[in-house]
């Protein structure tokens, strides 16, 4: 496994593979990230993985400075999937100007996550760009865990005519249900007891859906109303259509429960598929 | 020559090709764009040119619909200029969605031709990625007539990480000066005749600037006045930086006179370099 860390080294790596495989991360690699990566070896292909701590998607009260950074780790990790080429570039290699063109995705980009967060879609989507420009995959893994960040990724694919095919892979889990991320390390041991209860109430909301009822904002008010007696701080809970996750109508069958809510300084999100 | 008009067809017949130089344009091709082809032509590699009127850059009150169509007398021109394929997409391939994700270009974007074109930038940058990112070539040839556009582009190349040489070619005229452009098959003939008074415009701004006065706000307001004068409407004439459009200070030395200004219904640009 090679580890470049600069855009011109990697184009001279990768300038005659035919087909490239690419997983984007930000480090801190738990078995979520290895489960994209086993899902990306199995395209064959060169499978590259990159490994970079976004400023742009980081608001200001946010937590870039403390995001966990354990590149060592992380590289063991990826050599033992099968990894062929990790590009770690630095602030420097990516931003070597304060960044000054973005991609503006639509207003689902300001709607749930983007409402709690402004400015992170901008910032993913400009990344991922870049990174894309850079590594020019022709399939490329993400994680449904940041459902709405595939879906951001999937339409700038489409419509910026980037020709690759985006792969969804399926959240994984700890054994309570909790969804696998990089900010549960941030939780105390309480906080991790309790930190369950956002995916059981997604399951909860999805058995209601199944068994008939309809009242889609009774429904997420009754969610917010648990978690919040649970001690949780909630930005949303939110019924919303796979397609393009605005809110459904009575006929619409493919939905997708998304939540984010904090528990002390940690704040978390989860999402769940449920077709009615 | 080929002419191919699918994004799929285009991608399988450039799969191989080593290098790859393009030259975008909306068609209606006169000597300044064969001139872009012929400086295009001399870098080698495989020549790829694109005719699309792309919507996205006109305001809802301009010339879209009437912009000028010759695409059999373009197909011809660019055959004679050793063009190896004409990518010639229509609004369906390029646009099949109604477009939601945008290159936003910075602050620069809207001063100048983006103060009176609101827009007019953003639809640049974004349907120039996209072509970008449907033809991947390594070498892309603009011109100087369009100088903000070259800079935003140029902007663009580096800011996103493309990888893409970017040239630039010099303006061309007609024998009273005045720069070749689409437009200006909409002056009537007395507008013709008047047309050529732009380019001497800033000629005279540029003596004035190399005999070395400074007050540049005021030759600007003079330039405006005798234009005025001589029947235009003027958006206006203006003294910047060449590296990145500002206003100059005193100490700069490399500049850019830039003009803009209707005759009738037609609106000419036009710019050249000075360096004091």
């Amino acid at each position: 496994m090679q580890v470049i860390d600069s855009i011109h080294a990697l184009r001279e790596r990768l300038r005659d593979e035919r087909s490239v495989v690419f997983v984007p991360t930000m480090g801190n690699l738990h078995e979520g990230h290895l489960q994209l990566m086993r899902i990306a070896r199995a395209r064959g292909g060169c499978l590259v993985a990159s490994v970079f701590v976004n400023r742009l998607q980081f608001a200001p009260h946010e937590d870039f400075d403390r995001y966990p950074r354990t590149f060592e780790a992380d590289r063991e990790q990826l050599a033992s999937c099968g990894v062929d080429v990790v590009f770690a570039p630095d602030e420097a290699q990516m931003y070597p100007d304060p960044q000054t063109y973005f991609v503006e995705p639509p207003p689902l980009g300001g709607q749930l996550e983007g409402e709690f967060r402004p400015g992170f879609f901008r910032g993913v989507a400009t990344v991922v760009l870049k990174l894309f420009n850079i590594v020019r995959p022709q399939v490329a893994v993400f994680g449904k865990k940041d459902y709405q960040q595939l879906m951001i990724v999937r339409g700038m694919v489409r419509q910026l005519a980037l020709g690759i095919e985006v792969v969804a892979a399926e959240t994984a889990r700890a054994s309570d249900g909790l969804a696998l991320s990089s900010r549960n390390a941030y939780l105390s041991a309480s906080e991790r007891a309790e930190a369950g209860r956002l995916y059981r109430t997604l399951q909860e909301l999805r058995s209601r859906l199944v068994s008939g009822e309809r009242d889609f904002a009774a429904l997420e008010s009754e969610s917010v109303t648990k978690l919040t007696k649970n001690g949780w701080v909630v930005d949303y809970v939110a019924v919303r259509k796979q397609s393009d996750l605005q809110s459904p109508r009575l006929v619409d069958q493919d939905l997708v429960l998304l939540a984010a809510a904090r528990l002390g300084k940690t704040r978390l999100i989860d999402n769940i598929e449920v077709s009615i």
